[in-house]
């Protein structure tokens, strides 16, 4: 397949262009490089069937030649970020997918698109299943991320309803993995850093909040799952979806959102425990104000992903995080 | 001032110029058509402080001249049009809104928001304050509409926040009155529009479902006080502020999102009966099917504007009703 990878030089569109690579395909790689890094995709650069272009997927979208897929993820991801680039954050979550979904339809290809957990905003529900509708804040500082995917999914699903355009939509939880910046503002990243360097670590509140962290080499496989499962509705699986009171019949295809995510659920003060632990080092935590509108839970509920998908992460938070710790201490 | 009203053909964008043409004003009234109509401007036609110009306001903006103020009310929004224009709704509450933020940046204008009671979804909490973050299906076929609108606030905070662009955002309620398309789709006119022609009048569902209806003319001065309400913060108000439980401190300044709409909550059997009764007719209910996602509860919480803007609706539903039976019945 010939594969259109937006946001490619980022943490996670660097390791699906390294996976899709591996398997055989031909990956065009676009970022604008606001937060991707090219060092992300030194690797495969001089490849014969990779290609890379610095380009703002906001603007005027053009790919010579077919596309099999379009893969959407560009965006300014950790909340650091968006919260720094509030106004690209939202221009390319709109404009950016409105663009890709375009070039997807005049190609003809597949449409995929990168949303996220923050969808669900402050969880009232645990674990959140994909039919939960979520609790946002629109007008917050960080509702600018998830306004901004929340309304990507509308424009996907109107593309696939009105246009016939075949689209997929994965909402990611937490991931971590190697190729994460040392200053991305992520909390596991955050506190690998500080404890390689002998900081404190900063746990926001008291640390109580969860989270659920899938290493990036499940999350990576769940994805290209999704991209390349059938079209067809396995009406068969559909009976045995052992979740279905959680969702509506109409709901059951390959085309509505998909989590994919760890199901263990941590809280912020055990992920910093385990990370001290992990790095034998003992540095005091530093507790700082919880961020506006911070989610207090978040649990995916990948019942979905493991009927149609037949995935399941299999990396524990331990063997991932001896992964991560190990690319720091390359790296720092 | 020189204002410009996006979608100042539509419903209500046509009762803003008459109004602000009446108050002194210059209007530059923008609209592409699609569910505007010039019907609605043509009194205005004409007059040297008047100008219309067919104009989709996703493309590129150019106003020539000062701009004081951009009033952005260009979007489809009776459920019947954004279920048929998805795309066209997604753009222009995405696209559009960046655009005309975009424009008044540029002017140094103040700018003004269109949002809607939309952006509760099927809300939870009853009667909602400005503070409830809603109840939205983002996947929905209605979510093109409510996902559109508040990623219209989102955009709108982030200029205001990062570029420290004066904005206001009117969460608007039900209205109606004079200038309703027949076929508009709305409850109340269709309605009016079914007795009149001695139709059955189409309840969907079991009428149960709750909505608070704002008379046009209640809804515009609202508006027009909030676009012309001084930026300073009214801390002496502040203190007094009744609700203030529900209004968290940071939300309680002029930029953030108003409720304007009237309190009074009727199920839509009790209009449907209302509209039999001042029309005279007998016609028979006739019940249908729900939509998706059709909210069963719609009722304002207005305390933010009678406390900061000194406004509360005053026609009564049935005044209201009387006047707008009126205008149907000389258009029919």
């Amino acid at each position: 397949m010939r594969i259109l990878i937006t946001g490619g030089a980022g943490f996670l569109g660097s390791h699906l262009c390294e996976t899709l690579i591996g398997q055989g395909h031909d990956i065009l790689c676009m970022d604008n490089l606001i937060t991707g890094r090219t060092e992300n995709i030194a690797s495969l650069m001089g490849h014969d069937r990779f290609s890379f272009n610095k380009y703002d997927v906001c603007n005027y979208l053009h790919v010579d030649g077919p596309l099999d897929a379009v893969m959407h993820f560009a965006s300014p991801a950790s909340p650091q970020d968006y919260l720094e680039l509030p106004i690209a954050t939202l221009k390319v979550g709109a404009l950016g997918t409105h663009k890709a979904l375009g070039l997807a339809m005049a190609k003809g290809a597949r449409f995929l698109l990168a949303s996220t957990s923050e969808v669900y905003g402050d969880p009232l529900v645990n674990p959140q299943p994909e039919s939960y509708w979520g609790n946002v804040n629109p007008i917050s500082p960080r509702g600018v991320y998830d306004e901004a995917k929340r309304f990507g999914e509308a424009i996907t699903m109107a593309y696939h309803r009105y246009h016939g355009l075949d689209t997929r939509i994965v909402r990611i939880f937490n991931t971590y993995g190697p190729k994460m910046r040392t200053k991305d503002g992520r909390v596991i990243s955050n506190f690998i850093v500080q404890a390689l360097r002998k900081e404190p670590l900063t746990v926001y509140g008291d640390g109580s909040q969860t989270r659920s962290f899938c290493y990036v080499d499940d999350l990576v496989r769940g994805i290209v799952s999704l991209l390349m499962a059938p079209n067809e509705n396995p009406s068969a699986l559909e009976d045995k979806a052992p979740n279905q009171q959680d969702q509506p019949s109409s709901d059951l295809n390959i085309h509505s959102p998909f989590n994919i995510g760890n199901p263990r659920e941590v809280t912020v003060l055990e992920i910093a425990n385990m990370v001290l632990a992990h790095t034998g080092t003992t540095n005091p935590i530093k507790h700082c104000p919880l961020p506006v509108d911070d989610p207090k839970v978040r649990h995916p509920n990948i019942q979905r992903a493991k009927t149609w998908l037949k995935w399941e992460p299999h990396i524990t938070l331990e063997e991932g995080l001896t992964k991560t710790i190990k690319y720091f201490q390359e790296i720092l």
